[in-house]
């Protein structure tokens, strides 16, 4: 190549090269630029992450169930956030009434930039509160109460639903004394009643969003067959199956592992390997004529499953309820989704403990 | 140049254009990278924002100050936000509580996590409710009372604390029926003592914030004067004179203007000129068992600048009280900030209106 070649060979390179550090350097806007080149209601980035919600009434696995997620080295959910459901609430305050809304609206404070708003403030504490991980997840088990909501700030995310006999669920929030809102700690009458309100809601989310959104997950499948179900359930959230999650025992406290909060109430029984020890210590504890009432006071026992007059039922032999069973059907057929079997070489129930 | 020069700049745009490609496409994370590649407990983008933030107890000329700043070119206040304020108390309530303090930093969810998510939530609804401005601000009157909080998570940010004889504010209060939490609208002597103890509040936090992030305006100064006042007001926020300011009543609901609230109480005041209407009407309607206990019952009237024997007030007369004036001097003297004069060529005090 003569000179006037190179010369030219020479220009084209500074040309793209001046080309190069002027398109780089264009990605770097100010931040106020930042915030305004996004069109105005254009979703806050994070909103299209595939963000696992678990919830479910608290007492009933949410957290043996986040504790074996973690475990997967995917995965990171962490402890209860505390703030998120609170957030969300507010949020459900302000648009039940319809003054509010008007003067929000009046405002400038549209449902688009409302949404924004508590969508960013829930993904700082979801993504920040705990190690980065490709699929992050949130255990705070009321959220479910607003499943569908939380389903418009997050249209990628899937919900576990943790579901547990009410009585077995009951008798831990008394004799462990959890306080949750609206239940007196001295009746059992009461807190089934308040059981059978709360998993009703939760139940009603779970069904309107669907079963390729919500799965239903019964906490006595989950200890008496681990495996079957976390396979379901890694089926259900596109997770490759890893061995791990049958061991979560072995990841607490670890980088990547299990993250325990102090004064979350099942952190001491999450240290241990998944047991049937939770299973039946209700059996017997209930109050006689609130057993008399059973089906009456909690008719949700029944339509997850949980025979009202069996104490206890047979956990092992009760399928998996799907919430889009037809009503017509019985507890023992569910069609739409395959029952979780008790495989012949999983561990037979063992005898409850002293 | 040769047929082999050519080749060679061929090949060399071509590589140049493969670098560029190579190198603007890595910009393109994910969103996950993107979230987890800011460092834990990095700030929000947009904190660093250099936001205006107008407070004081309402009925203060709050809404006024906001529509002639919003006349401004450079400046979009809009309305009241109303959420801003709650998502502040909310995390006051969760810090004053010890045990909750606690339980938050076991979750993960530390000071730095939280803070964050506030300042996410606020920025979205402070940047999106109204039009973008270079100069974002924002008018929620109690925000004030969280001014060292707000500090922390706008660094940068300033405050206009306006101030307004607290006898003219009750009677509006009272007369208008504005609901304000804590105030019997039935009771000028319990309002006055309520006006005492919140604005005691925001003129703590607004010395804490000190002179240069805090300034006070009295509302009487800013409609007796408004051009001395509008003057100090945009040099305290690093902002150019513009004539607009004084003629806010051009630009109600503009593109680029004051954008109103149907909702709001001030707005069918504000859609008129700055004018004295509102200075005294309050004279003679404070009962006189409350005028003989004023200086008791509300003490701050004095801190203020506003003699609380006198009924009206010359408030034409008093200057700018700075917050950093030292206990010692009296009203007239406030040698850390020009007191705003009333220079000769502004309109002396029209007489009220019938």
């Amino acid at each position: 190549m003569g000179r006037g070649g190179r010369v030219r060979l020479a220009v084209a390179l500074v040309v793209a090269a001046l080309l190069l550090w002027a398109w780089r350097g264009s990605d770097r806007h100010g931040p106020v630029t930042s915030h305004s080149t996004r069109g105005v209601g254009a979703p806050v980035e994070g909103r299209e992450l595939p963000l696992i919600f678990i919830g479910g009434v608290p007492r009933s696995g949410t957290t043996l169930m986040r504790a074996m997620l973690d475990a997967h080295p995917d995965v990171r959910c962490g402890q209860e956030t505390r703030v998120v459901p609170r957030i969300l609430q507010m949020r459900q305050h302000w648009m039940r009434s319809q003054k509010e809304s008007v003067r929000l609206e009046q405002a400038g404070v549209s449902k688009a930039v409302l949404d924004n708003a508590i969508a960013a403030f829930c993904l700082e504490v979801i993504v920040r509160h705990g190690e980065p991980a490709p699929r992050l997840c949130n255990k705070d088990p009321l959220v479910l109460k607003m499943g569908t909501y939380v389903l418009e700030l997050f249209p990628n995310a899937k919900f576990l639903f943790m579901v547990r006999d009410g009585r077995a669920t009951v008798h831990s929030i008394i004799t462990r004394k959890v306080t949750i809102t609206g239940f007196d700690l001295t009746s059992y009458r009461q807190c089934l009643s308040k059981w059978n309100h709360a998993v009703e809601l939760m139940y009603q989310q779970c069904k309107t969003l669907g079963p390729t959104r919500c799965l239903l997950v019964r906490y006595e499948a989950l200890v008496l067959a681990p495996e079957t179900t976390m396979r379901r359930v890694l089926s259900f959230l596109d997770l490759p199956w890893d061995d791990a999650v049958l061991h979560h025992e072995r990841y607490i406290n670890q980088p990547n592992g299990v993250a325990l909060s102090n004064v979350e109430r099942s952190s001491d029984q999450v240290v241990r390997p998944v047991n049937l020890d939770a299973l039946d210590k209700w059996v017997g504890q209930i109050p006689a004529d609130v057993r008399a009432d059973m089906a009456e006071l909690a008719p949700m026992l029944s339509v997850l499953g949980y025979d009202p007059w069996a104490n206890p039922p047979r956990y092992a032999a009760s399928p998996d309820v799907s919430p889009d069973r037809s009503p017509g059907q019985s507890p023992g057929q569910s069609p739409d989704q395959s029952p979780v079997q008790v495989p012949n070489d999983e561990s037979p129930r063992a005898p409850h403990p002293p």
